[in-house]
């Protein structure tokens, strides 16, 4: 059974279909959705993603009478470059894709954010559809968010762009590596924490079947997951102000995978320990104790990690907190959660009380 | 005295101020507009314009209380490219410039639509303001297309990124050089050839004023340009149809460009002989005789060329034409005049007849 929810967006709303096998009816979904036979398509994937998966959809596209090319980047964040966006573009144009064509990403959110700006900016927009296949991507797949990164500056230069559809088949995240499964789960858990304490409640009674990729699961986690960044993306789309809450555990978290040296710390992982700080920074203002001891006990199911490595130097975690740009004048913009399930927007954080998280954070026990 | 005209696009209209020594009042303007002064600004501008307008603009905006940090790239079409806007947003980076930032255009239609596509992209998009410095740019700087090039193909990495506001000082056009200048009033004559016939004749009345640069002629000549293509953008943002009759004269424009080698023809002479081409074309589909001898005799006014060079081979002009992607299964599209001031899209163009037209054009008297 295949689950279906609306990113609603007036004119520009699309569906996100989830399912198990869903990519052996890929051509139903274009055809479904008026994607042209007329005008070449290109699908963007990676050098992991690609050997598993490409070759099925190039042949049930072709065999139903589309013209597909595709175009393979290097796996891993260094992809999200000018440089490779212009490769992409050039093969974009070598497959001779017109205002008429689509642009697809097929694999995580480093091919979906790529694949999506190139789809934004080629030839000033064409449509755009997201295949994602990791975890971590009904995040990044789901919003409209594209952007690749600038050497100064993560996800600087890019464009609102909303796909046409997502087509989310969790079978493919059978081949995800596990480091990634539990990363991704962290972004799950994160959209039960800003908005849903039932959903979270659930994540942390289904964690071992989440972790060991049980389709049905999977199923349940993704659609509950993609349902809370569409409510929020809804009514934020150009993130003027809810949106921000998406934030929760990454003005830490941000901090870490730069200190760290990205690699170290997942960013999943790192959000993680970005969370509980969060929730330590809630207690500390008032809010029930619990909110830390239930956040803590969650990500510890999943084997997320919940403390700052004991070596990371404090001041370099606070400067580069200080470089994420969330501050003003003295104070940070910080997502503090109320309640399991609640969040706010604290536009007055003092950045001491932050640096007094970041060291309890390294003794959290 | 000033002479003020707005592009009706709803919520993203705009202004377009034009006049002499406008610019020594431009901190007025940006407050007029609610250009935030907590925020920098970037100023981009070329290796020609800044020496003769940059610092003064810099100056009067810090006076204002304005910071604002520049950067210049190299004159030429070259500098549109993605290394290049990766510099500037590097720039922009430095200088610190964030979501309520604005990035200012000052110089020609190169710098307008790079800096334009750094103004779309940075953060996912800032404020824009263009400060034309050509003629030409009466053109680009209005209607919100920005992008720059790929070795490709011209144009074809962009957005549709509205201004917030056009500031034309003509007395910055006064440095101008003599070829620029003639260059640009052949977009200006386009603009009454589709769209006006009083204006198409005035312009020929005018043609000694307007190659001279009196102020007078020109504000009143670029306001009648900028009156046009607002009039059909605002009708047509996206070119889904009407916008294309701004393209009068640039399929075989484009062709010969090419073919020439960047640099024999500027842009606006190419597109005259493209223009007396289209003339003749419609001709021959059965349109008064007139259209093409008074098209001709307005170019040649303006010392602008109507025949293509002889040595320009026919067959390699026509492969040209095939890439520039007007082509639907054999047939183009073509902007064809019907009478001075009006033009008709043509959608069923038979290529032969416009080889026809090219080798016609060699022979022009
Ligand atoms: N646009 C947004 O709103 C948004 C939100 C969150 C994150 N992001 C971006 O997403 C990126 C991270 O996404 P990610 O974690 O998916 O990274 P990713 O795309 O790099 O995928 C992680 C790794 O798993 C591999 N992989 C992906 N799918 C696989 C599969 N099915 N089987 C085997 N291997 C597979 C990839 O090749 C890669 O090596 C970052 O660049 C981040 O900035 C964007
Ligand atoms: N966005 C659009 O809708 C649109 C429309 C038409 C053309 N264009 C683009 O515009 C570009 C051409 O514009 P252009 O002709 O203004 O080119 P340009 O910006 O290169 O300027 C022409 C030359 O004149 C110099 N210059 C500019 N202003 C000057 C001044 N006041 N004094 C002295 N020198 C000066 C420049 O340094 C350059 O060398 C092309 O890239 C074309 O694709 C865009
Ligand atoms: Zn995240
Ligand atoms: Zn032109």
């Amino acid at each position: 059974m295949i689950k279906e929810l609306t990113v609603d967006l007036g004119e520009r709303s699309y569906p996100i279909y989830i399912g198990e096998g869903l990519l052996e009816n890929i051509a139903s979904y274009f055809e479904k959705h008026g994607i042209s036979k007329g005008s070449p398509l290109l699908i963007v994937t990676d050098g992991q993603v690609g050997p598993h998966y490409l070759e099925g959809v190039l042949e049930r596209l072709g065999t139903a009478g589309y013209q597909a090319a595709s175009y393979t980047v290097t796996a891993g964040e260094k992809s999200k470059s000018l440089a490779v966006l212009e490769d992409v573009i050039g093969a974009a144009l070598e497959a001779g894709l017109d205002r008429k064509s689509a642009v697809v990403a097929l694999g995580g959110g480093v091919v979906g954010d790529l694949a999506g700006f190139v789809a934004a900016s080629y030839m000033r927009g064409v449509r755009f559809i997201q295949i994602p296949t990791t975890i971590l991507a009904h995040d990044s797949s789901v919003g409209g968010k594209v952007a690749v990164n600038h050497p100064l500056a993560k996800n600087i230069i890019g464009a609102f762009h909303q796909p046409e559809m997502v087509l989310y088949d969790t079978s493919t995240l059978q081949s995800l590596p596990d480091r990634e499964v539990r990363g991704g789960l962290s972004e799950m858990i994160k959209h039960g924490l800003i908005w849903d304490a039932d959903f979270a409640y659930w994540c942390e009674d289904n964690a071992e079947r989440l972790v060991g990729l049980d389709p049905e699961a999977l199923q349940y986690g993704l659609y509950k997951g993609c349902s809370v960044k569409a409510a929020v993306v809804s009514q934020d789309e150009r993130e003027n102000d809810l949106r921000a809450i998406l934030n929760l555990g990454h003005t830490i978290g941000h901090a870490l995978e730069a200190v760290a040296g990205y690699g170290e710390l997942t960013h999943g992982e790192a959000i993680a320990i970005g969370m509980v700080g969060a929730a330590r920074l809630s207690v500390k203002l008032g809010h029930p104790e619990e909110i830390h001891t239930i956040t803590k006990r969650i990500f510890e199911k999943f084997g997320l990690p919940v403390r700052i490595p004991a070596h990371l130097d404090t001041d370099a975690i606070m400067r580069a907190m200080m470089h994420d740009k969330k501050f003003g004048e003295g104070r940070m913009v910080y997502i503090v959660p109320v309640a399991i399930g609640k969040v706010e927007i604290n536009k007055q954080m003092d950045p001491k009380l932050v640096r007094e998280i970041v060291d309890e954070l390294k003794q959290e026990d």
